[in-house]
């Protein structure tokens, strides 16, 4: 079957290692691009233009939103934050799978404008050892810690609307389930589409 | 995630190599169990009871029907035919994946009562290749495969109707995609459920 690129959508609880599989799934395998967004929030010291963000004016911003440029978008505290179209496009047409990380509302408004993506939702074996790695980050106060396990125990109420749900207790063995995931999800029929449209094609003639 | 077996249907046009891959997988891995169907057809020499069917009277199968002890069932040439419940359930609590080879009729039904079963299709990898195939059997009249082919023509209409599509190019590379379809469906919402209600649970009391 031909390959495009699968758009994929990784969730999770803030603690459950995302950034450190998706970083990892990069290092191992030259299938995947990282989406970057577009934001009208000002840069500040350390943001790199075109790695953490794309940063444009709040016009422009509104501009892409009226040309149907961003495949979604929402405003948090004054600012617009959105996934530019192009690029992700581009990236899947060229057989690259596109990793987009974001938080439950964005990826249900994703799988509304683009059926075909998929969405992982990522999660330690359990709420204790959830806690566990918060705690042991030592990086954060216990009062952090506090709103991200309520934070976790609200957003756990949407993890039904994701297509898999992976465990990442070894981080190889849940970098390599999320690679054999994307695989396998090339023959869904919504991703197979064209593979499913030319055998029927093709076996008209024998009807 | 503790793993219950999962109801596998396979189906795909006659000279996919469905009986092939089922064997095989069997083979291969202890994990799996065919289902036996009941049918109320009198016994054909060579047929073996408990192996190729359970063999039964008409009033037996209608009082298994009445008892809500089948998954599904058909009539064929004044002869029903089906899965009983029973046989099933008892191997996927012993964590068994149960194999039901069956047309696409059947498999819609099994869906129906059995959201939780996966549904796959397997195909060779174009319509030319499936000709070939039935031809290079050398079992069967010119006549026999060209009802062959008109039938998978008709049956590729119901193909967007499973869970995955199947290419069966190379055997043991199929064999190990089906395989692996079945690992990663456990993964799925639906699957998994008491795995997320379990988690959920142990997140409330951070709410």
């Amino acid at each position: 079957m031909a390959k495009k690129g699968i758009l994929l959508v990784i969730s999770g609880f803030s603690g459950a290692g995302k950034g450190t599989v998706v970083n990892r799934l990069r290092e191992k395998y030259d299938e995947y691009a990282l989406s970057i967004s577009m934001t009208s929030r000002a840069p500040r010291p350390g943001d790199v233009e075109g790695v953490n963000y794309f940063f444009v004016t709040r016009e422009k911003f509104e501009k892409t939103i009226a040309e149907n440029g961003l495949l979604e978008y929402a405003e948090y505290c004054g600012n617009y934050y959105g996934t530019p179209r192009a690029f992700v496009e581009e990236q899947l047409n060229a057989g690259k799978n596109v990793i987009l990380e974001i938080e439950i509302q964005g990826a249900t408004n994703i799988k509304k404008a683009f059926p075909e993506s998929l969405l992982i939702f990522l999660t330690p074996p359990s709420a204790s050892e959830l806690e566990k790695r918060l705690k042991g980050r030592g990086t954060e106060t216990e009062e952090v810690i506090r709103k991200r396990l309520k934070r976790a125990a609200e957003e756990s109420a949407g993890m039904d609307s994701y297509d898999f749900i992976i465990v990442n207790d070894d981080l190889e063995e849940c970098v390599e389930e999320v690679h054999r995931t994307i695989e396998l999800a090339h023959n869904q029929p919504l991703r197979c589409a064209d593979f499913v449209a030319d055998i029927k094609e093709q076996l008209k003639k024998y009807n």
